[in-house]
């Protein structure tokens, strides 16, 4: 007779409790090689329950080995020796050091990740930090009904394996939209992504070799450091002045180092929110090329212009095709949806979407043709001119709040044309960057650390502010707690500088 | 005076139409640097047009860099002499060598890429081809309901950046599921990925070094080659039989061979059809932990078992967390929605898990969500039962007509007890794998060719069999023509092999 407890109000089915227990009795000795089980007759009696229920946990037992089929019976408990008991040592992990197991360059990448990875934001802080798309905004209404027209009027093949460089009415409205900003492309120049970072991790994937350079803007995008961590490449990173990238100091890095690719973010550069003029952008073209680097041109929120004339984008002017334009949705729309895209000359994107294919297949086609019908009923367009008020009248609350409460001869931030960040910087502290960020979190506010977009650490202190979250009556608050607690801070003897 | 064709029934924006054809002049040279366009008034008059559609034209040349501004007017065409026209030289093509740009190891594995591929199906053939599922059989009405459940019943969260390990009611009912193959796992063991392929890229990705050696069965998933090619590993192949991956070769090789990981298809192993027994998937799992190497158990149709005894996911006896399990949703329902999912020790699925934030940042949730409705709602398993029933019938009917058209000598085929796919092996025959296939084609019917699969050629010739998407009533007539085109061609004498 073995005792089994049977709960008959768990969601775990009853044949699954008996099994479980009786593998328990096996696997801590128990029952051992050679015990047989009660027939399933007596043990249906025992517990007042259904035959057939036994029937199945005890065939249950046999398909995972733990008894021996002989003569129709499955009760006889079979030898297992060859297999490790949940209870006899390893303490119910794993065996295997996995930790170790993980290739240095990955380990490595991990390891920059725990660094540059923002953390989610306390709700109960302003949120200052995240630079996501206001949801508030978002066009849900529409855009399901996008989602819904596709699933219900589109056909099968929006279920099925699709082509590797996405889902070809989406590219092709795609570039259409791109001539909006001039940018004179065609759907076999583009390749559909899952987002902005897995178009640089497809792009480096396809032309970096370990020991590569890449150059770029020096603060940056912060989540391209680990990742170049893993491709075991350098940053060669260039300082950013008002006007953008510091040309002259590239060419000048230039004569000794041959890169690999150069990015950068022409507008609204995250995190200093500095855009370029014409100007730069050409003599930056040029530059590659003169060189011929290939130049990654990140247009991530190319729409969110508040100010001054329009500017192109680089590829634009890409005669030569030296450009690899990325955009994505993420940062206006839906992030959560994963859809990017890669704009370049049709040779790299064929080689680009055979990558894909081969390690991913292809996208999602579900989500491409959403946007496809979201872009091509023109609810984007409109979409965008209702954000690019709200987003305006953010930044300019925040601008009016900066120049009354930032004021601080130690302190400077920028002044964006457009999109959702600034920079503020500070000089001769006798702090560090986790004190005040610290400091400004317990006043209430969350900003963004200046020192996870800094491939070289700099002496000042730094941090970003965003306004794509935050609500418009909460921004001018917050900026009035950030300059208290600049002000309550102490600062250095003049000259006195202290590392950040 | 210039002249400008305007069409106004074109889908392109008049200004656009103007500014287009201003670039083209000044790029070919009609225009030169200091000549002056006409006022935007007298342009008007001459286009009989509204003045703001030539003012927005004047402004986006003068955006591009094509014109000056001064003194508020946008008319003079200015020096682009460090921008490349496109008509000058470079055929109209890049000027970078992007091919040439491409990395070793991506530019072998695409080579590989195009060797493996499957090309898709003409439709006028019987698809014994394709190894994706029957889309007559999709719950397509059922799923849409998830799916809009998901858009408008969900909160906002699933358009917003979500946890980089994926949805967590979906793991969380993954986890439910899995017992059903008495696999005992929870949420925080699994990690979604947008399907199988990129699962088995990320788990590559966090372990391969270059140099490494990963174990297969031979033949195996062809798309598991150009990957290894990428991560620059040699792959290590054992002979199959009918009882699986040969253990004895494999215990051999293992003496001077210490592997980064195995990979195995215990069930309706594609390409053979191949299904392990309880003893073999116990002996295997035992070679693992005694010589501690990581396994990989591709589960991708584990719930497509036809006939004999349940025999269980190697995982399910995974006491030591040596199993990399791989589950998809793109070979039972829907390849277009990009899902499946691992399960492994927590320890290795954080890793994994901050290893695809810095590649994509997170997942689609959408979709995620969509297919968490489709497990909870018990509608998965509704739809398990009934495409079970169908596959099986049409495996039924294939079995049958391969005894009655494939009986030959020189032919031998496998016998799968579940899945989609059978392995026709040839020996003693006169012609090759190309011919053979061509043969085949010509008489109407597309089977996939073996050389796709082996990673070690072999001397025999080989093809392989999938119902998967042929309609019931063509699967016995495609296997006639089959046997019939064998019949036909001719064989070599006796012992006089030819090498495929």
């Amino acid at each position: 007779m073995i005792l089994i407890k049977i709960d008959k109000d768990s969601s775990q089915p009853l044949y699954l409790q008996i099994s479980e227990q009786i593998q328990l009795m096996i696997e801590d000795g128990r029952l051992k090689q050679g015990d047989t089980l009660p027939s399933s007759r007596s043990l249906s009696t025992q517990l007042e329950m259904n035959r057939t229920t036994i029937t199945k946990a005890y065939e249950n037992l046999w398909a995972m080995g733990y008894t021996e089929s002989q003569s129709g019976s499955y009760t006889r408990i079979r030898g297992r020796e060859l297999l490790c008991s949940m209870t006899s040592g390893e303490s119910g992990g794993s065996s295997l050091d996995w930790t170790g197991r993980i290739t240095p360059s990955c380990s490595r990448m991990i390891e920059k990740m725990n660094e540059v990875r923002i953390p989610p934001v306390d709700g109960d802080l302003i949120n200052l930090s995240s630079l996501s798309p206001d949801s508030a905004y978002w066009p849900l209404e529409d855009f399901k009904k996008c989602i819904t027209q596709a699933a219900f009027n589109g056909d099968d093949y929006l279920f099925s394996y699709g082509d590797p460089a996405g889902y070809l009415p989406l590219r092709k409205n795609l570039a259409e939209y791109l001539r909006t900003h001039q940018i004179r492309t065609s759907a076999d120049e583009i390749i559909i992504t899952s987002g902005s970072q897995s178009a640089i991790d497809l792009v480096f994937r396809s032309l970096l070799k370990e020991g590569d350079v890449i150059i770029t803007e020096n603060p940056t995008y912060g989540y391209l450091i680990p990742l170049l961590q893993y491709y075991n490449c350098r940053i060669e990173s260039i300082e950013i002045t008002e006007e953008g990238m510091n040309l002259d100091a590239l060419e000048h890095v230039l004569k000794t180092v041959k890169p690999a690719l150069i990015y950068t973010m022409p507008n609204f550069q995250n995190p200093t929110g500095i855009t370029t003029s014409q100007d730069h952008r050409e003599r930056l073209l040029s530059i590659c090329e003169r060189q011929k680097i290939p130049l990654i041109e990140d247009g991530f929120v190319e729409e969110l212009k508040y100010t001054g004339k329009t500017i192109l984008p680089i590829k634009s002017m890409d005669k030569k095709g030296m450009v690899i334009y990325l955009g994505t949705f993420s940062k206006v729309l839906f992030p959560g949806l994963r859809t990017g895209w890669i704009a370049a000359p049709k040779e790299y994107i064929e080689k680009l979407s055979t990558i894909k294919n081969s390690s991913e297949l292809c996208g999602n086609n579900l989500t491409q043709a959403a946007f496809s019908n979201f872009l091509s009923s023109g609810l984007f367009e409109k979409y965008v001119r209702k954000i690019h008020g709200r987003y305006k009248n953010k930044m300019s609350i925040a601008m009016g709040a900066a120049r009354k409460y930032l004021h601080f001869e130690h302190l400077n931030y920028t002044k964006p044309s457009g999109g959702y960040t600034f920079w503020v910087s500070i000089r001769n502290v006798n702090y560090d960057e986790q004190h005040l960020i610290r400091a400004i979190e317990d006043a209430g506010v969350s900003v963004s650390p200046g020192s996870k977009y800094f491939v070289q650490s700099s002496e000042d202190l730094h941090f970003r502010i965003s306004i794509a979250m935050a609500d418009a009556a909460d921004i001018e608050k917050a900026i009035e707690i950030i300059g208290g607690v600049v002000a309550g801070l102490p600062r250095c003897e003049e000259g006195n500088n202290v590392p950040g």
